[in-house]
């Protein structure tokens, strides 16, 4: 007899990207009323963009792409009602917060901090990297604040490195993506498509 | 006393863009109800990617973000209902084509012959550039044969290289580009909230 898995869609994101951002805000209030358990998945935009020949994010190598996105993303910032002002370091450094996102990518306190990393890039425009940013919003969360040590050491180091050859080998090229089984959506954009596919092809299991 | 204009909106698109194909055949269906006068502007992308630094299409200089979008075009292909079949050269030639549309841009033929054109491109993988293909697409369409000609002479290959400086100059950098008014979208993801902006913002003319 087969029993449904319960649906599951992966989010592969960057702190420092506008549409992980606009992303992470939507997708548990969509996934919840479709259904579908999303799974966090932090990782570093900047070494995939390094295998194309880019030392930068293509919004900084493209100014008219870079822009247009900036626009673009307040446009969609305001239609879904989400608060944002755009960085004045762009893109900003996020690896310590991606750290212990990725110690708290299947705990229950991991979307919570998602969020609020995302806020203090986008809507308070707060250095990510510095300890007067992240101490307090781990105590308004109720987390221990030794998650920053525990974020430095070398195996969670290690783990972001293979979290990062990951979203390599699966062929991730931008954030935020998502897969839904081995099926991939690049984009903010994809996200409805993405849940609606992990809906319609939940994997029946023995 | 003001008068209200009716609300207009360019796309500016390549006949080799599969995501200006999945805008064409979109975007008068859209557009009538919502009382949109489409303006089309065929121009070609080559000269643009080449002020990137790029002498290829993004999709080939980067696989991996060249297999993701054939998938996701025959993905939202199959969700809209439009035929498609990943064409045998991409991108194609669509040089000569792109003179004829130009001189079409403001007739009333215009819209049956570019979405006959991407058609031959993406439902029936055939050459653009070749007589055995515009013959007799003009022909079915009532146009005149004449129209081959007239698009090689030396004064239509010029305007459509002011076309393409005209696209530069309005921060175009890829294809379906939309734009109302000065407002720019980009993609055939922002095509619904182009046309929205377009309603939102018509002009009041003296």
């Amino acid at each position: 007899m087969n029993a449904i898995v319960q649906p599951r869609l992966e989010m592969w994101f960057d702190f420092a990207s506008p549409y992980s951002y606009l992303a992470m805000e939507r997708i548990h209030a969509l996934a919840e009323p479709a259904g579908v358990r999303v799974a966090l998945r932090p990782f570093l935009l900047g070494p995939i963009f390094r295998d194309f020949g880019w030392e930068q994010t293509p919004f900084r190598l493209f100014p008219k792409k870079g822009a247009y996105m900036m626009r673009d993303v307040a446009r969609l910032a305001a239609k879904y009602g989400v608060p944002f002002r755009e960085p004045t370091e762009f893109p900003r450094m996020g690896v310590l917060a991606s750290r212990i996102a990725l110690l708290g990518q299947d705990e229950p306190w991991g979307p919570a901090f998602c969020r609020a990393v995302f806020r203090e890039n986008f809507e308070h425009d707060r250095d990510l990297q510095s300890p007067a940013t992240l101490a307090p919003l781990l105590a308004r969360l109720d987390l221990p604040a030794v998650l920053v040590e525990q974020a430095g050491r070398d195996e969670v180091k290690q783990a972001l490195r293979r979290q990062v050859d990951r979203a390599r080998e699966r062929g991730v090229f931008g954030a935020p993506t998502f897969f839904a089984g081995d099926e991939m959506f690049w984009g903010n954009d994809r996200l409805e498509d993405a849940l609606e596919w992990a809906r319609g092809h939940a994997s029946p299991r023995a």
